[in-house]
């Protein structure tokens, strides 16, 4: 009668079945930092005075926030990261233009059914789309970690989403995503762990629920996550890094909540200014004029998202700045051997290198004052990508859409 | 018995016969500002009080210096240019994702034969490669021809470098030009037209031709003229925004000095820290490691430059971050259609929407304190990259080959 995490929890802990509030301390698979938080976990870690980290092979550190380096400090404290990477000897390490942690994990093969995975990055829930416990710490939690393997956690308490019917065309995971936020609120799911149950969620892609499992953490959860099936020990084939021994909720599991959703009457869906829970059906939009839209980041920058936005650019003209920025080399390299890079340039798209791009307004694609974007990220907070600014967040397909016309439009409408 | 600049500036002005070191009131046929100036030569405008600008069909603006903007002070400038560009009505704006003003004037067919087309940036001498009098200005009398037409100018007198024989194998008009560069000096033409003439200036491509005009400015000319032939009107041709006529020196025309350089035993060349005239045969170079290497800018980001670089990276793995920004949207498309951005892609590089990228040391590639970049650029002064960090100039292909590598490596020995 257990949940998924509270498996995940027993195993990593090495105890037998551990339950939801329990306090454990578990072993990590795999730990993750960025650009931007290995910087302050590595400052950290060298005051602990111990001269080796745990295991690095069980250490990823991708940069992908301020990539290529975007100021001389920036340059300079990656310089001062890679130098102590490679005095790690931390294999796993990549540089500028690889992509996005949270792509470049699952595709490396990190992000295994049953793993505990922690990485200092709120979205590390992404990899609960995996079947893993994926969940995000600060940096000083991380610098633990790059210690002794090891960190505290209460086990959390799981809440069951199941979502029934067929998304209707150009309605995509993340509007499904968006609808359960705007109806769980921020605050909805705080330290639950979301397992998502349904056909929807076993007819999503791999990629559509990484899409939800990476919003999981905007209604407060500790994790989502979606049962590895077929489709997930299909993706990790050939990438996968070890075994691994996917774990499934008991039937009599115990959930603190269920919720239930449809989705064959779901419209696309909009995050308004200035919270992920201002969540609308497009239809109730009024008229809204946008500067920017920008289709990307670990919520939407995958190959399916591109074409997505391809399908509906292919043949038209931005009216607007429109920045694309691939979650990943191998999510751009794919992009443009099957000729949706050519069709998104074509259109007038500006394609920036893999990496998060604009999405916390630190270069490629900062907002001016009282300039408004649409943008498939995660998060709308006010200041997120430029002071002043504001962000409307939906999926690929109706920022593509909203790009030709200038202003927010339903993609079914082009 | 007059210099392509004396008959330029002749027609320009509307007088017979001007003469080197005359002083004439000229109408310029094209006015160029990038985001980097056009918000100063916008603020001048401004404060002129005049209303119109006086004719905004010959005013090009394209943005390309820091796109898409980095920070919220140039995301808010940048917004205030476009809102002015609107007002006057200037329809020949082009911006983020573009590409570099220098690519973008000869694509849409602006750098015309016998024209005087004045930019507020130095390396607006590069549209001497078409045959036109290219010269940068400073913002302010920028804002004063956007108000008038018309700018003052003191005729240069001429210098006349001819350049005999074939480039080898592996050497490029960048060699070529550093070489000629390095034997002038950085103050060697200051004030002086120079005009290129000899069968190895005939056999170059535009590409070349822009490339060797561009870099005129690092020995302090005015502007860098090649007479302009049929390839130069195979170029144009579908571009030209007008009619033309071309313009060449009379064969009695006056020279203050002439120069004479030969091809054919030129080997790659590289400008060395921290001045563009410190130019080396690169035998001569001692072992030299490398952080980063970057393929692009007006300089060397065009098409060929691409494919140069891909020749080498073919097959191969970049052993330094290896940063490549096409100097145009279509010079993208046409690099994504034939297959050039995949071979780059599969070989490590990270490839930069089209623009000036890290050239100017803004963004999306800043170098961190001592660390060394090689760079197809035109500058390698101590700052323009990041603080403290120390920029080799050199030709596309030995940029490509040193990223292999990870220090300064002869294309030829990869």
């Amino acid at each position: 009668m257990s949940t998924i995490s509270e498996k995940i929890f027993s195993r990593a802990a090495g105890t037998e079945e551990v339950k939801a509030n329990e306090f454990v301390i578990a072993n990590v698979d795999y730990a993750m930092a960025h650009d931007g938080t290995s910087i302050l976990a590595v400052r950290s870690f060298r005051e602990m005075e111990i001269k080796n980290v745990w295991n690095p092979d069980r250490i990823v550190i991708p940069f992908d926030h301020l990539t290529p380096a975007n100021t001389d400090t920036t340059a300079a404290l990656q310089h001062d990261t890679r130098e102590w990477i490679k005095q790690q000897n931390i294999k796993n390490f990549f540089d500028v233009g690889e992509g996005i942690c949270h792509q470049l994990l699952p595709e490396k093969g990190f992000t295994l059914p049953g793993k505990l995975v922690v990485g200092a990055d709120s979205h590390t829930c992404t990899y609960g789309a995996f079947g893993a416990f994926g969940t995000g710490v600060g940096a000083t939690d991380m610098s633990e970690i790059f210690a002794s393997g090891k960190l505290w956690f209460r086990v959390p308490e799981s809440i069951k989403i199941t979502v029934r019917g067929k998304l209707p065309r150009h309605v995509f995971a993340k509007d499904l995503t968006l609808k359960i936020i705007g109806t769980l609120g921020v605050a909805g799911a705080t330290y639950k762990a979301a397992e998502f149950y349904g056909d929807t969620i076993e007819d999503l892609t791999i990629s559509g629920r990484m899409t939800l499992c990476n919003m999981a953490i905007e209604m407060g959860a500790k994790a989502g996550i979606v049962p590895p099936d077929k489709k997930t020990f299909d993706y990790l084939e050939g990438r996968s890094v070890e075994e691994y021994e996917p774990l499934y909720a008991d039937e009599d599991a115990s959930y603190t909540k269920q919720y239930n959703f449809y989705a064959d009457e779901l419209e696309p869906q909009i995050a308004c200014p200035h919270n992920v829970d201002n969540v609308h059906n497009i239809s109730d939009i009024p008229a809204t004029r946008i500067d920017q839209a920008f289709i990307g980041t670990c919520t939407n920058g995958r190959l399916e998202d591109l074409e997505a936005a391809a399908s509906i650019l292919g043949g038209e003209k931005v009216a607007v700045r429109t920045i694309v920025v691939p979650a990943s080399r191998e999510v751009l390299l794919e992009a443009v051997r099957k000729g949706v890079i050519e069709t998104l340039l074509e259109a007038g798209v500006t394609v920036g290198p893999p990496g998060c791009g604009p999405c916390l307004g630190g270069h490629m694609g900062v907002i001016g004052k009282d300039e408004v974007c649409i943008s498939t990220a995660n998060r709308n907070f006010k200041g997120r990508m430029g002071t002043g600014g504001s962000i409307y967040l939906a999926s690929p397909a109706t920022a593509a859409a909203s790009a030709i016309t200038g202003e927010i439009t339903n993609p079914a409408d082009i």
